[in-house]
């Protein structure tokens, strides 16, 4: 037999599941340690998911018992609608089996795998089967079953079932035993879902430990996020083959129909003009289609203004979640500045809308000479292994933090310094990096997002940095002025037997600045904080200019004096101030209603139409405070340019030279 | 209809291949340019290994041709055995179909996946399929064929076939169009197909860019490596559940010739003591094992000795290269040190042989201010994507490099300075993160070789500037001694007219040190190098002391004088001196044969039997010298101590304080 010969006789088909078992690393099971982690994540997930999707506020609870050596049992238990009894099987025992594949919506779990991943790890280490007790509503009984799954044929092998009476009125427990080892610090089972009761503050999480007391995060919420709603793929980054595919197996049997029924944001108009511009007939059946026309279609797709993705198919985490999950990290450390969270506006990956969210802490007791803290989270979950494969951590890296504040050696790698940055992906498929949904790969559209993102936050932060360092300055000098030549004219008066003179055009002349100070006051009974800020004028001539304030967007406005000239619904307030004269200063004040304490506690001031360096306590309007917040309005026949077209760092020069003082 | 009957009507079956096409990236699809590199290194691996399966000197050819605005057609041809007819569109067009999987040897690919893989992400992008030309030698003519991949069935589907002459005696051709962007500098494919030369210098590769001359990397050794044999797995952490399913399906009808059969290193006599240990009688067919039969069998194996992997189914690169590998990458710059490469003995994770090796260059015209290059190979492939996520880079960040000299903020980290690291790993079987086989994943045994063999190149990069600096600072002194005074002392004499006396005493009195200095000579012809070391003793009294010499395993030891009283295989050399007296001095020429010129350049020189103080020029002998490379030496009933026993930092603190001369 000849060595082709030979080499042909090994061929075999190889099951997904044989793969997986030789391959457990590929799905998270790397270790014993971070196999215990990765097998509540599946669990908890999915019982997430299924609550969700049911619109059942979830009630979840997490048990890990020790049943030997190196042994645990992970019992889970949500209170979801549960699943039909002949779906069990197939479900939990099949890998890349599920409901979730074929659909376009943000879901924590996509592939058909988790579940079934975590029980193959657990009879490949113990030999044990896997108990599952399942109960719709519908039902008077629960299912329960032991399998196992038969992996050279990657199906489920029923080892027991019964009926079995449960005082649950439906949901599921699933129960796997498995080799692991229990940790509480790092990138632990406890750190996962403390971090994920914080980014789904609806859902009430119960964890039982191996050992010493429950610990329960109880819901602060009793509103489930907006269901996600399914899409079709956007047009946009959809490629030439899978565009083919989707023709050839279309129901439509126009071309028109087919681009307005199987894509979102075609209307019958946009796809009218598609096919004008692609020469490609609209009555042209999709099946026939060929290369050269497919090119054409997806061109003229490029150049038709196509409006960005619906929103209502992301659930991003929120402004006050993202500062609220960087608080419960903090614990009982106070930072010095929150950088106002950003989200992002959605974009699109290859036809997949999704959405960044950056929130960044600094300062205070936050320790100094550490490199910063990441926190990943994608659709929810957090994300707390391979940290060094994340597109997260890689844009964090690839930013020049040097610019905004922080320590960064060569500018580039993780920074140095007191902070936290948190980051956010969702999307209707998070293109994660392998089936452990670890990690978000690297794909150029999200790198981009996420880093136009950071670098925003970083000018906050900048910004904010720049603000303190110069009013520390300034304040010395105001102290001075303030305080000891009150006491030098006294003192000087007294020797002269004269009065103290007032001295306020005397500390005009020394200070020679626009002095802006607020005081906030909360009252707790309404929800409601009154902002009080005034404009000292320390110069020597009368100066008219204008205040500009960034208010959360969660915030409801409530009264407002002096009526500001404009008040955009993205949270920029513009007031233009009378003429303040000489020693005299006016006074702004503002409510904000519907925030906690301290959601809210320093303003984001800016102002324009007089010299900054005259000004002490805002800084200029930056110049894209225009373009960064374009608000979409989706007119019928216009629409806005992709949002590829943003450029993040447009005016940012301009600031710093503005802000620079030396 | 239920919620649960909803979802339950969603429930269905992904095929693999449907799967990656959505989730490309797991394959190593992110982006254009990631992609292009993607499908040239997975033909590229095929090509390699299957001239080597079939003992062929690969002759690969890669060429990247531009045929569009995005898009690329990559064609690769090698002389490799050829594919018969009837499996060609299996291999090529179903994912994990292959003839590698279920086999443990080292080899590039062993997944049934890659090219596969790389002809979905092809067609998917540009509608196009992909063209096969096979001849194995034992045909007239080549079998060609167009196809593409059934996404949905995960089935080769066949456009055209035809039989073509083909000038080529017998191999392989493949050309995919894709979308794809061509690079130049880090992470392209001109820096893989050098680094792929670099470390399997018996292939002859040729590389046509899409503009420029071809370019070639020449074979520079016409020996193969020693091919890789078959094993069974080893028995040392095979999972229980896997232990199981293994007795399960076994031909054996006994325990113990299970035990002997399907696994490598049991002898009769071995299987015979674990199942006395076990409690488990040698003749219990192995299909009926319970649970706890098989935990107790396992258990045993623990406690008996079981020989380590045998070392032919492992192809490291060796020394010679990874020195070669090293200097290949600095081009013309050339370092101050090359830290002698290490290779571990071979161990094991999960039953599966693996073997680390480690080289470390330092100094001289690599640049001081930036961090360390770190450059990872596994079976021979190096690995240019996912460095984050890799066990080679996380081992590096783990490791205290301050202790051995480099810049490390807080001891963790990527360290900076002016150093290259090299890691290879080989095994039969490479846990990767993803199927894009880009990153190893932090396996606990894996990542605790490669901590090993790092920190002890750290040792001997530590001890190389140690004994530089304190070279350093001997020199000036004794540069002062042996040019200033003799002068001084010329002129003395000339002024008192009196003969300049000899200052050999005196230098000894000031210097007070056992003074060590070589000459490297090197005679191309017979490939010779000649080394002459010469010991002064410039200290007040005679001194008997021991010289050790580590020496290059690869060379051959010709002439040497005096005759050493110790020689071993793993080049250690120890000479017993003869007294030597003040003033005087001693010499030792040692020959070594078989080395390139540019292999060895400084002695590795180590004394005992004398205060380390007072020698400058050569180390002290570490503690480990004997337990660091204990040769492993097989005798019939005896084994050593499983590899995981080792300890590497056993005498370092020792040393340290030796060492330090402030």
């Amino acid at each position: 037999m000849s060595v082709a010969e030979e080499l042909a006789k090994k061929q075999r088909e190889i099951s997904i599941s044989e793969f997986f078992e030789r391959n457990k690393q590929i799905l998270g099971y790397d270790s014993p340690t971070k196999a215990l982690l990765t097998v509540v994540k599946e669990l908890c997930e999915n019982s997430l998911d299924a609550c969700e999707d049911a619109g059942i506020l979830p009630d979840v609870s997490v048990e890990i018992q020790k049943s030997g050596k190196d042994e645990f049992l992970v019992v889970t238990e949500d209170n979801g609608p549960g699943i039909v009894k002949k779906e069990v099987a197939n479900v939990f025992g099949r890998l890349l089996y599920g409901s979730r594949f074929h659909v376009l919506a943000q879901k924590r779990g996509q592939q058909g795998i988790g579940v079934s991943g975590a029980i193959l790890y657990g009879q490949t280490t113990t030999g044990k089967p896997t108990r599952i007790r399942s109960r719709p509503a519908e039902m008077d009984v629960a299912y329960e079953v032991d399998l196992i799954i038969d992996i050279r044929k990657n199906r489920p092998s029923i080892q027991e079932e019964d009926f079995v009476t449960w005082d649950k009125p439906h949901g599921t427990r699933v129960e796997i035993p498995l080799k692991g080892r229990y940790i509480t610090a790092q990138q632990s089972p406890l750190e996962y879902l403390k971090a994920t009761a914080i980014v789904n503050p609806h859902a009430r999480i119960t964890f039982r430990p191996p050992e010493g007391e429950p610990i329960v995060f109880e819901r602060v919420t009793e509103e489930l996020p907006p269901k996600t709603m399914e899409i079709k793929p956007h047009p946009y980054g959809v490629e030439l083959g899978t565009f083919l595919a989707m023709a050839k197996e279309t129901k439509s049997y126009k071309l028109s129909a087919f681009l307005e029924e199987e894509f979102s944001r075609i209307s019958s108009r946009v796809a009218k003009e598609i096919c004008e511009r692609s020469g490609v007939p609209p009555e042209t059946k999709p099946k026939g289609l060929d290369l050269e026309e497919a090119r054409r279609i997806l061109d003229a797709i490029k150049e038709v203004k196509v409006m960005a993705p619906p929103t209502d198919c992301l659930s991003p985490i929120g402004e006050k979640l993202v500062k609220k999950g960087l608080k419960n990290v903090l614990g009982s450390l106070k930072p010095e500045f929150y950088s106002p969270p950003l989200t992002r506006d959605p974009a699109v990956w290859q036809g997949n809308p999704f959405q960044v969210e950056v929130g960044i802490v600094y300062g205070g007791d936050l320790p100094p000479d550490q490199p910063v803290q990441v926190l990943r989270f994608a659709n929810r979950v957090p994300l707390l292994y391979q940290a060094g494969a994340c597109a997260v951590t890689q844009a964090v890296q690839a930013v020049d933090w040097r610019r905004y504040g922080l320590e960064q050696r060569g500018g580039s790698g993780l920074p140095f310094g007191p902070a936290i940055v948190l980051v956010h992906v969702a999307s209707v498929k998070v293109p994660y990096t392998s089936e452990s949904k670890e990690a978000v790969a690297p794909i150029p559209e999200i790198m981009e997002e996420i880093d136009l993102a950071l670098k925003e936050c970083g000018r906050r932060l900048k910004t904010h940095l720049t603000k303190k360092a110069r009013r520390a300055k300034t304040r010395e000098k105001f102290d001075i002025v303030q305080k000891i030549l009150p006491r030098i004219a006294e003192k000087s008066a007294k020797i002269v037997g004269k009065t103290a003179p007032n001295l306020d055009a005397t500390v005009t002349k020394i200070m020679g600045v626009i002095w802006i100070e607020e005081a906030i006051a909360y009252d707790a009974k309404v929800k409601r904080h009154t902002v009080t800020i005034d404009l000292h004028n320390f110069t020597s001539a009368g100066k008219k200019f204008n205040l500009h304030a960034l208010l959360p967007r969660s915030a409801k406005l409530g009264k407002v004096d002096p009526k500001p000239s404009e008040m955009r619904e993205d949270g920029k307030v513009t007031w233009e101030l009378k003429r303040i004269n000489s020693v005299e200063k006016a006074t702004v004040t503002l409510e904000l209603l519907g925030l906690d304490k301290e959601e809210y506690d320093e303003s984001d001031l800016y102002v324009s139409g007089i010299s900054p360096e005259l000004v002490i306590g805002a800084e200029p309007l930056p110049g894209d405070w225009e373009l960064d917040y374009a608000e979409f309005e989706p007119e019928e026949g216009a629409a806005p340019p992709p949002p590829e077209e943003e450029e993040g760092e447009i005016d940012y020069d301009e600031t710093e030279e503005v802000l620079e003082d030396d």
